[in-house]
């Protein structure tokens, strides 16, 4: 089923450990719809400046992401980020930010997007995120992201725009401040609890609210909470991570491409746990190279050899021992 | 095969933010030998003042565990930790740490603890870590846990020891100070090339050097790193935790206790899973109460539960997916 995401289309200035790129195609909506490309049929909504070329938007078209919601504005300059990460690169440093042609962004979706079955909201104001929410109420499954500024500044918004929603993928960090609960699992059944009483397993175009909370873990993985049960996959493991940015992103659009990509399935979690699985694999290609460099080139078939990787470095026999005592 | 730890035996005065304890039973090698108890026998060896009492010792005795190697040390006082934590508990002060016995300690093994087959060098300064091994060369499998302070000022002599063990438990961001790596692959990866380069997949007699290193990552769970390949494992995820303390200890004990109750079986990375998923139980267990109190009246039974849980949290079905591109 069509997949519509709304969030920023960027120009990323970066530096890492391993070097340093500047102005490359970057943006929570880009690094989503390459990776939920994988799994279905994409519509990127999001303004962009005067700066921004044909050569970016044929890096998603080449993917075969719809771009025609791709809003241009006059006299307008793209999003701009520049940060560099600290040497593990577990921290960064965000050197500017330049909101541009975000700053006015009102968004409106065409028809063609509203069409979409499944919407993703990125991280952007979370006022904007319910009013996107509002234009496609028949969607079967809306995915929300956001950051801790929010929660700072908008938390009331945020809480609205996460009870209209049916899964939360938020860093754990976020959900811990989001929650006061310094407790992931209780900070997830907290948020779990937002949903109206009558929701829980409720079906496709019933009432909403969140049902499934995923906890991203950076370098660790990412933990699922739902009301059938917990789960948490480690990251995939790599020697060099080049660039981080963007991981967030290409995870939640593994999850919610795979998601999206098994209409007739049930939520259930043993869908859920499969769509973790490529979402931590699609990140994991992500951050080997700057931006969307390695993305550009990834293959099917590499992701379904990670994944296959990834299934054998999580298992373990539970055989029963007798134990002492 | 019968386990020897060598360690401290402590008093533990703690707070965290669900209240405190003033001179608990602790040490690692309390925490070490509690967990271990539910494999194999083990025997403790650590020095204790006069301060220590029957009743501290019997809580190990209780357990199966010989306390017939703890020196009590005339006129002195039992190593004491007094520290505090904060509120989501993933960052702890040190109040106050008094040596007391552990100031002049210099382990000398028994004939008893020598014939151990299985030998765990609980947390203490690295020359004496080497001195202990050197007084147990027939031993089947030695591991080695350590600490940021020990990399600080006495690198040299803890790489020495690493060296002369077969398995090193450390916590993750230690593993990535001590070899100067920030990734944690590569980290482990540098620690097993320190082993000599016919020490791999050799038999459990010949040239030694480290071939299983295991990163504790705390709430994330823990990952382990052979020569055969990379495995990782959540935590098992708690509400509430009420006492942190002991956790890595605690985990040593269900990791080491599980290899030593299995003497028959190759050091294969199946039987290091398996011993993987008991120490993450294991430590789910301890930091449920303050200091000892829960595994005090731990069970089997109740283990080989969580065991199963933990199992059916990590599951995922790898079903090919007929990917895009």
């Amino acid at each position: 089923m069509p997949i519509t995401v709304v969030g920023s289309i960027a120009y990323d200035t970066v530096k890492t450990p391993f070097g340093e790129r500047e102005r490359m195609l970057g943006g929570a909506a880009v690094h989503f719809s390459l990776a939920a490309s994988f799994f279905d049929d994409v519509r990127v909504v999001g303004p962009v400046g005067e700066d921004f070329g044909e050569r970016q938007l044929d890096i998603m078209r080449a993917r075969g992401v719809d771009v025609s919601d791709v809003e241009r504005v006059a006299g307008g300059k793209t999003f701009f980020w520049h940060g560099e990460y600290g040497w593990d690169l577990n921290s960064r440093e965000t050197l500017d930010t330049q909101l541009g042609v975000f700053e006015g962004f009102a968004p409106k979706l065409s028809e063609g997007s509203r069409a979409s079955d499944v919407l993703f909201l990125a991280n952007i104001q979370p006022d904007l995120q319910q009013q996107v929410r509002g234009q496609m109420t028949g969607a079967r499954f809306v995915a929300l992201d956001s950051m801790n500024l929010w929660i700072d500044i908008a938390r009331d918004s945020l809480v609205a725009a996460i009870e209209s929603v049916d899964c939360v993928i938020l860093n754990d960090a976020e959900l811990r401040q989001l929650t006061g609960k310094p407790n992931l699992v209780s900070a997830a059944r907290e948020v779990l609890s937002w949903a109206p009483a009558d929701a829980a397993g409720s079906g496709a175009r019933g009432p909403r609210g969140p049902r499934v909370i995923v906890a991203k873990q950076g370098e660790y993985g990412a933990a699922l909470v739902t009301h059938e049960g917990f789960f948490a996959l480690p990251a995939y493991p790599l020697e060099t991570v080049i660039d981080p940015t963007g991981a967030g992103d290409t995870f939640a659009g593994g999850l919610v491409g795979y998601i999206a990509a098994h209409p007739d399935e049930e939520l259930s979690d043993a869908l859920l746990r499969r769509a973790m699985a490529h979402a931590t694999v699609l990140a994991s290609f992500n951050v080997e190279e700057f931006g969307t460099e390695r993305m550009q080139r990834l293959t099917g078939t590499e992701i379904a050899a990670r994944i296959h990787e990834l299934h054998a470095m999580t298992q373990f026999s539970g055989a029963p021992l007798q134990l002492r005592g």
